[in-house]
C-alpha cells in the first residue's frame, strides 16, 4: 500500500462508515439478486433524491453502468454520440461495441465537453448507408474533471430530444459535479432533461457499486421495466445486492456523498492554488480545475525528475508529448502529501 | 432479514473472517483494477493451490465468470455444449449469448449430468451450415448438486481434447464438490484435464468475488494471456481489486473456503437423514444428495401447506407439476433449523 | 450439371422468363440501393398482393430474409421461439444468434410443426434471470414441407399477440404453401395476424431474391421504417436492387410463382402416389406430404443400393438411423426422372 | 432508367458476356452452396490467379465480402484500424460492428490513404482497458480512388507482421487499381504480404458476386479453413454458387476484368484532361485521378446550376462546403457523355 496516490479516485480504499453498513447488514439470511425488501427500500430513497420520476437499480461498476444504461436505449443500427475522449469509448475495452454491437461516433471536444453545433452537425438521419444516432453519452464531470453549465446540458438534452433522441449523463463522479456546481443530483440530471445516469459511487469512497437510473418514466417506463434483463445479461446482477443497498444508504444518509465528493474537490482546488502561488509561471495548469482533478504540465522537468515524482506520488502522463498529467484527490486525499508534494517540486531544483 | 432460508447458499451473508479481511487492507492508497502488487500475489496463491499451470483472474460474479471464461474460447461460428439444464442456459438470461453472440447447444441430461455417449454424437463437425462444437461447459456441483466422478470428468475432457475442443467447468460451487469428492480443487480440474474454471466464492461465504483460472498455459497461453482484455469488456474488472483479494487470502487460508463447504454438504446430508428416518416413505428424495443441495417432492401436501413452509423457510420449487422443490445448505446453515423443519413436516398433520 | 435431383428444389436453375426479365432491365444507367424508381414499383406490387398494409423490401437470400426480420423486432434480452427443427435453428450456422445476439428457444414439433400449447407454456415474462419471449417463427411451409391449417396459424398470432409478441412466418416456399393451401399468399400471412414475412423466391426459380416483408403498418410502422437500416447492417443491401426487382415483376405477372410452385407441388404428389402405388408395403412415406417435399424410409435398402440411387438422383438422408430420406420437387423437376426413380426403385431387386 | 450516371460505377448494369456465362450454366441439376464441383473449379481459377498460396470464397456483395474478411481475424477485444473515411466506417451501417462486435479505429488520411506514423502510433498493446489493434483494412483504389504505391502497402503489410496483425484491402475496385498500376492483383495483394482481398466484382460488370481471398496459407490456413462458416453466419452463402462462378469465369477469360476496369480508368483520365484543358481555371480537381474516379469542386456555380447538372448527369456532393463532387466512370461510360457533359459545363454561361 502507498502512503499517498494522486492517480485515481478509485486508488483510495472505502470510507469507515461505508464498511460499517455492510457489516450491519451481514446477519440473517434474505432474497438474492435484489429481491429482498430492504434493497428496493434504498432504490426507492435513490429514486425520492432524484425526483421519483425514475427507476434506479444497482450495478456493480461503472463500465457495467454505461454498457447497461446505453445498450437499453439502443437499436441495433444505432450510433452513441460521445466526446472522442469519453470513457466508453477509450478506457472501456469496447465494452459498450461488444455488448450492443453498436458503434460510437467520436465528437471533437474542448477540455472533455462536447460543442454543441458538433453533436447537432451529427444528428443525420435516414441515410440507409449509415448508423442512426440514438443517444448523445457525455460524462459529468467529463474526462478531465471539467464541468458543463446547467444551461450547457439542457440545451444537449432538448437537441436531442427534438430529434426522438437522448442524453446518457455518465456520472462515475456525479456528486463531484453536484457538490461543485451548488446543486443537488437532481438538479444536475432530472431537470435538465437526462434521459439516463450512471450514478457512481466506487469512486467516491464505496467499496463497490453504482447505480443506473432511467428517468422520465411517462417517456422511458417500457426501458425502465426491461432494465433489469438487461441488467443480467450484461453481467451487472449481484447475488447479494443488500451489499451495495447498505452502502448506498449511508452514502446517501446525512449526504455523505456530498462531504466526500466536496471533500475531494477541496483538495484539488488547494493543490491548484499551491501550484499557481508557489510555482506560478513554471507549472503550467493545462485544463480548468472544476471538481477533483488537476491537469498540469510537467515540461519544464526532465524525465528522471518526473519519474521521481511519479513513483513517490503515483500520477500518470495524460499526454507524452506535453507532459501533461493529471492529479487526482479522492475522499481521503490529505492536504500533508499535496504540501509535500509542492514542497517538493519547488524544493528540489527541479527546474 | 429472515432467520433462516433453504432458498439458495447465497441468501446467506459473508463469513466473518472475509470481512475481517476487508477492513484489513482497507488502508492507504494502491493501484487498481489489480495493478497493485498484493492482488497479484494472491492470484500466484491461487494458481500454486490449482498446480501453478494455469493464470488466474478475478471476476465480480458467477455469470460474468461463466462469460469471460466461455468468451475467450469461442470462435465466432462455435457453439457451447452444455446440458439443457445449464445455469448458462437457463439462469443469466443469455449473457453468454449477448457477450460471444454465439449459441449454446442443449444437451440431454441426468440429474444434471450430460451423458458422454450424447456429448459424442454432438461433436459434428465441417458442414458450412451448423455451428461448430468448440467447448462443453459442465457444472461441478452440477444444477442439481450432483457430481461427476473423476473418471466421468476425464473422460469428457479427452473425449473435447481428441476433437480439439475444450473443457469448461463452471465451479461457483467448486469447493462444495472437492470437499465431497474428498479431493482438492486441482484433482478435480486440473488433473483431469479442465481447460478453464469459474471458481466460484460468493455462493460459499465470501461478500462478492470469483476466480477465473485457465489452465495448460502450454496448450492456452494465447488464451490466458488475452483473458484480461475479455474480462475488461464483460465489464467484469473492478477498480478497487484488492478487495477481492484481500477475501480470497483469508478464504484459502487454512483452507476455510473447504470448512465452510463441508458445512454445507454436511448440513445437506443431516437434513437427508432427518428427512429419510423421519418422514420416509411420505417425502421422496428427488436426486441424490451430494453437495449441498437436497431435492424432493412435496407432492403429498396441499398447495396452502406449500405455501405456509416456503414462507417460514423460503425454498423454490422446482418443478410445480411434480411439487420437486430444492433445499439448499450453506456455510451458516444452523442445525436447528433443519430440526425446526423437520418438526414442521412431521408434527402439523401435513399429510 | 446432372440430369436430374430430389436434392433440393434450389438445385435447379432459373427460370427463363426470369432471365428474361433480368435481360430486359440491363440497359442503361439508375440508382442504386433500389433507389431507382422502377424497384420501388415492383415493391408496390408486392404490398398490393398482399394487402397494402405491409412495407416490403428485397434481401439477396433466406439466411438473410430470416436475419433480418427476426432481429427487427428483437430485444437485447428477447428470445425467438421456434420449433427444435427450424431452418434458423439448424441450419443458418446460427447466423441469427451472431447478427441478433439473441437465443432461440427450441420447442418440440409434430412434423416440423410447433404445438399451440407448447408455445403457450413458453410464455414466460419476468423473471430477471431468463430471456423474454418475443416472437415465434413458423416456417410455411414446414421443414419437413408440411402445412398448418389457416386456424392454426391464426391460432398461433393470437396468442402471441396476447402477450404483446408476434409472429414470423419462414416463407422461403411461400408459394408452395399458398399453391396447395389454395390461397392468396395474403391469405395465410397478413390474413391471420403475420407480423413479418421472408417471401421466398430464390428455391422457386429466381436467380436470387427474397423480400422481407412487414405487415399491419399500424402496428408495426416504427419497424418497418427502420427495415432498410437493419438490412444494409445485416449485408443483405444489393447494390444492384433493379436486377432483384425486375425477377420479382416477372414473378408475379400471371402469378408465375404459383404456377411454378402448384408444379413442384403436384410433382412430389406424383411421386407420392407412384410410391404408394408401385412400391405399397415396401417403403413407408413418412411424413404427409403436402406440398413439394416426399420424405420415405429406405430401411427395406441396403447401404449400398441407397448409396447408388443417390449418386444418380441425388437427395439427403434426414435420419440416418431410420434411413428417412427426403425427395424434393421444384419448378422444373420432370415426371419422366421421376417415373425412372420408380423404376429403378421397383425393378432392381432391390428388396 | 438513365441515359447516363457519374454517380457510381454501380449505377452501370452488366457486361453481355457476363449474362451470357449465366445463362450457359442454367441447365440441369447441381448441388447447392458451392458443393457442385463448377464452383469450386472457379475458385481454383481465381486462386491460381492470386499465387495459388491463398484460398478463395465467393460471397454476394461488398459489404458482406468486408464482413467476413475482417471478422475471421478478429478476437473479441481486437480493433480494426482503417482511415477515417474508410467504406467499413461510413457507409456500411455499423456492419462490420454488428457482426464482429469489435470497434473500427479511424484514423487520418490523406486522399483516402492512411499514414504509415499514424498506423504505426496507432499500434499499442497490453492495456488492459483498450481494444487491441489486430488488422488493418485500407481501400485499393481507396475512397477517393487514389493509389498507394506497391511500396507503402508492402511496408503497411510489415508494419502490421512486425506486431502480429494482418492487412485486410477492400478491393471491391481492385480491378481499377491493377489495371492502373500496371500489374495483376496478384502483384498487389499477395505479393506485398496482403492477409485477406475482398474481390470485388459487382462495381465492374458484374450483375452480383464478389470473393473473399484468404492468402499465406502457411500462416493463415486456420481462417481459411473456417471462412465457409464466417460466410454461412455473414448470410452470405448463395444457395445458388454457379451462377457467381459462371460470372467470375468470364469476367477472367481473356482479362476481361482488366478491359473493363482500364476502360474506366480511362474515361476518368479522359475526363480529368477534358476538365483541364477545357474548363481549366474555373474547374478545381480536387483529387489525384489515379483509377476511375474524378474530384472536383463545383464551388464556382450556383446551386441551382449543380441542381440541374446532377439532374442530368447524376452525381454525388462529396462535401456540401466546399461542393466537392465526385464523378464515376464505369466499364461501359460513353466517351460522348462525358464531352456532353464537358459541353454543358463550358457552355451555359454557368460561371
Amino acid at each position: 500500500m502507498n502512503k499517498c496516490s494522486f492517480g485515481s479516485d478509485n486508488h483510495s480504499g472505502v470510507h469507515p462508515q461505508i464498511l460499517k453498513a455492510i457489516e450491519r447488514v451481514n446477519e440473517g439470511y434474505c432474497f438474492g439478486y435484489g429481491e429482498d425488501g430492504y434493497t428496493e427500500g434504498v432504490l426507492r430513497q435513490i429514486e425520492a433524491l432524484l425526483g421519483n420520476d425514475c427507476k434506479a437499480l444497482f450495478v456493480l461498476n461503472g463500465t457495467g453502468a454505461n454498457v447497461v444504461s446505453l445498450s437499453s436505449f439502443l437499436d441495433s443500427f444505432s450510433t452513441v454520440l460521445a466526446p472522442s475522449c469519453a470513457h466508453i469509448l477509450e478506457d472501456e475495452c469496447g465494452a459498450v461495441e461488444r455488448f450492443s454491437s453498436c458503434k460510437i461516433t467520436p465528437l471533437p471536444h474542448i477540455d472533455g465537453k462536447v460543442v454543441f453545433d458538433e453533436v447537432k452537425a451529427a444528428l443525420c438521419f435516414g441515410d440507409q448507408h449509415k448508423v442512426q444516432p440514438k443517444i448523445l453519452s457525455i460524462s459529468l464531470p467529463t474526462e478531465f474533471e471539467t464541468l458543463y453549465t446547467r444551461e450547457e446540458i439542457k440545451a444537449l438534452a432538448e437537441l436531442m430530444h427534438s430529434v426522438g433522441g437522448y442524453l446518457h449523463i455518465d456520472g462515475s463522479r456525479i456528486s463531484n459535479a453536484a457538490s461543485a456546481m451548488g446543486c443537488s443530483v437532481k438538479e444536475i440530471t432530472y431537470d435538465l432533461g437526462c434521459d439516463v445516469l450512471s450514478f457512481g459511487g466506487t469512486k467516491n469512497g464505496l467499496l463497490i457499486g453504482e447505480a443506473v437510473v432511467i428517468f422520465n418514466l411517462k417517456k422511458n417506463r417500457k426501458i425502465a421495466d426491461n432494465l433489469c434483463f438487461v441488467r443480467k445479461q450484461a453481467t451487472q446482477l449481484y447475488s447479494k445486492n443488500r451489499f451495495i443497498a447498505a452502502q448506498f444508504e449511508a452514502y446517501l444518509k446525512d449526504d455523505l456523498y456530498l462531504q466526500m465528493a466536496s471533500h475531494s474537490n477541496r483538495m484539488a482546488k488547494y493543490l491548484e492554488s499551491c501550484l499557481r502561488e508557489k510555482l506560478g509561471g513554471k507549472i503550467q495548469i493545462t485544463r480548468p480545475v472544476q471538481t477533483n482533478g488537476v491537469y498540469l504540465s510537467l515540461l519544464p522537468l526532465s524525465d528522471e525528475a518526473i519519474d521521481a515524482l511519479r513513483k513517490k506520488y503515483i500520477f500518470y502522463i495524460w499526454d507524452n508529448r506535453t507532459k501533461e498529467v493529471r492529479l487526482m484527490c479522492s475522499f481521503n486525499t490529505q492536504k500533508e502529501f499535496i504540501d509535500e508534494f509542492i514542497e517538493d517540486l519547488s524544493k528540489k531544483g527541479l527546474f
